[in-house]
């Protein structure tokens, strides 16, 4: 199922989940008896309660909502309209990590970044490259970004100043809440790492490339991306992307034995759709990729995250950085569709675009289509203001 | 004053001061109708409730503790011994921010990690280097450190491989808690910076250095740190720091407006100490160093944290990353004191350290003394196991 915390007007947030068109008010099927486990936990602000209750009541949750969907289809203090409510960020996040495991953007990045003719760095096959990001600015799908400030130096200058970025971008990314918690010291296996993801989130990651540059070396991205991150306001459980599965690419040099999975479809086929709107403007579609460009999968990443002891707890979020595809039209970022600001993008209007503009909304879609199966993942948005 | 979260045996964690040898249990004080104001605070397992009723009320709690301690000071069940009670982790820690403000340590980690002939690099100079942190993995004083697994790729290696770090570090650091929440989107200005700030506390951020060296290129430290990192358990108010005020090294270049401080003195001046204790041995004091070496203070670190609009919470931790002097004595890692373990440090029974070994105890401690007025800052400790 999808989950994700509304509220309607003057009331506090509580969870629901997405169905179709409509909005289903779990906290109404628990007045509703629908459960025979602890409901509370669906008047709860956030999604942890819920998550930490663990996969088999999970389950019990899907029977019991989908056993009541089919007997009281009018029941009708249950649904909303989507249009009605308002969505809030799904979980209350405790340490956000962010990946970088599509191979096409490591390389076009590291081009541009560092050495054309070294793009990919000699760790980058070896393991999944990650670092941690900033939790408290991650925000729900809607919310409007401020273009920042920051300290940039670019070629020619003599000294670096403190100015708005002129190189404000977004990063096309998948992200997956962590579902369970585990211990201090214990690493979770390859063969373990799926029980550990609870569901499925688009992610916007986006970066200040002109901060980014300046500041990352030698520690990494800082203020160049936690200005704020957006994540799309329905996780999807893992378990309904099951159709959808894939095998990933194929990872040579194979992996250390800890990451080898014995899973044979680790990925994810799922279509991701990135547009542009300029203030009162057209939509663009500025980009289409699929997250089974992925090199590194997602158990993967979380075993390698926990392969040192790190413990990680419910609401965790790990993100799988930009993901890009092969050409220029499937470029999840746009310092690769414009490679680094030299060849602007011209929009439906008219408009050129090397870097977003004041006013513009950046839109990630995603959804599954297979064997008749289809699943939509929603949509995160966020404006330039 | 000095706040803590303390046990009894069999009873839930509260909130307690540092009072010489001696716990004051608040709960108690709260029972007797010591505070006017919500007292309720002080039964939470965390201080984050307490710091976030702001620095007016805890100016009033220290008046009022105060004044309760002058007139009753026989009223027992207030106070503990220190060797009664178990510490646990003072904050609920959201996110965890580490710097790099030692140009001694930035200096001689660039001299082994890159290019000797131009270790610090050039953004060193202009902005307080940090990265974010894993929140998850910090401990306590006293918790057991597990040595961690990790890929490591060294000279000479083909291929990287997976096994125990060789090359286990410790870190001296200084940490301060967020004691305000700011808004996303709204930078908090260098003359702002010391209101957000509750209380400084020891840190020691445990360091894999042959899995640092392998994964940190580009995106940072990951695996190499998020292993553990320790705290101390009491936090010290920023305004017991007073009488330890110091003039930092002198900024040059002058740092950009929006980090040029009018504070005076905005450093601190308190000694600090490293022990290392081998297992059933004697310890050896390996290193002495002062947080008044920091070229980056703690109000330009918050207010460039701050600076693109990231919004910081009650309860995030900014350490200062390693404290070194200018000589060997003072430096605030194995890494610079043994020269990237190429010269072993030989302890009091005789035994050498690169790095550390299994049974090893790190202990950091740190106190002011000045004109008259002395304070203890404690002690954070960790055994490798």
């Amino acid at each position: 199922m999808q989950y994700g915390i509304f509220s309607y007007p003057n009331e506090s947030p509580r969870v629901g989940i997405r169905h179709g068109d409509r909005v289903v008010d779990l906290s109404v099927l628990a007045e509703l008896d629908v459960f025979d486990f602890d409901s509370s936990v669906f008047y709860e602000p956030f999604l942890n309660e819920f998550i930490a209750l663990g996969k088999e009541i999970h389950e019990r949750a899907r029977t019991q909502v989908q056993s009541w969907l089919t007997g009281n289809a009018t029941h009708l203090e249950a649904y909303l309209s989507v249009d009605e409510v308002t969505m809030h960020l799904p979980v209350r996040i405790g340490d956000y990590t962010d990946f970088y495991s599509s191979i096409e953007h490591a390389t076009n990045v590291g081009k541009m970044f560092r050495d054309p003719e070294n793009a990919l760095l000699p760790n980058w096959r070896h393991l999944p490259v990650g670092y941690h990001g900033r939790a408290s600015s991650i925000v729900v799908s809607g919310t409007d970004v401020k273009r920042p400030f920051g300290q940039v130096k670019t070629n020619g200058m003599d000294a670096p100043e403190f100015r708005p970025t002129e190189r404000l971008d977004f990063e096309l990314e998948m992200a997956f809440i962590v579902g369970k918690d585990s211990t201090l010291g214990e690493p979770v296996s390859i063969d373990e790492a799926e029980d550990y993801i609870f569901g499925i989130a688009l992610f916007n990651d986006w970066s200040a490339r002109d901060i980014q540059k300046w500041e990352y070396v030698p520690l990494g991205p800082f203020l160049g991306k936690s200005f704020a991150s957006s994540l799309s306001p329905w996780i999807t459980e893992l378990v309904d992307l099951e159709p959808f599965r894939t095998a990933g690419p194929l990872q040579s040099p194979a992996p250390l034995p800890y990451l080898a999975s014995r899973v044979e479809r680790p990925n994810l086929d799922l279509e991701l759709e990135v547009t542009l709107t300029p203030k009162n403007g057209t939509p663009t579609v500025i980009s289409r990729s699929n997250t089974k460009f992925l090199y590194w999968s997602m158990a993967q990443q979380l075993t390698h995250h926990t392969s040192n002891g790190c413990n990680i707890r419910v609401g965790d979020l790990m993100a799988s950085g930009t993901i890009s595809g092969k050409d220029a039209s499937s470029y999840g970022s746009l310092l690769e569709i414009s490679e680094g600001g030299r060849k602007p993008l011209t929009l439906k209007d008219g408009s050129e675009r090397a870097f977003l503009a004041d006013g513009d909304t950046v839109t990630l879609r995603a959804f599954g289509e297979r064997d008749g199966n289809r699943i939509e993942l929603g949509e995160v948005a966020g404006r330039v203001v």
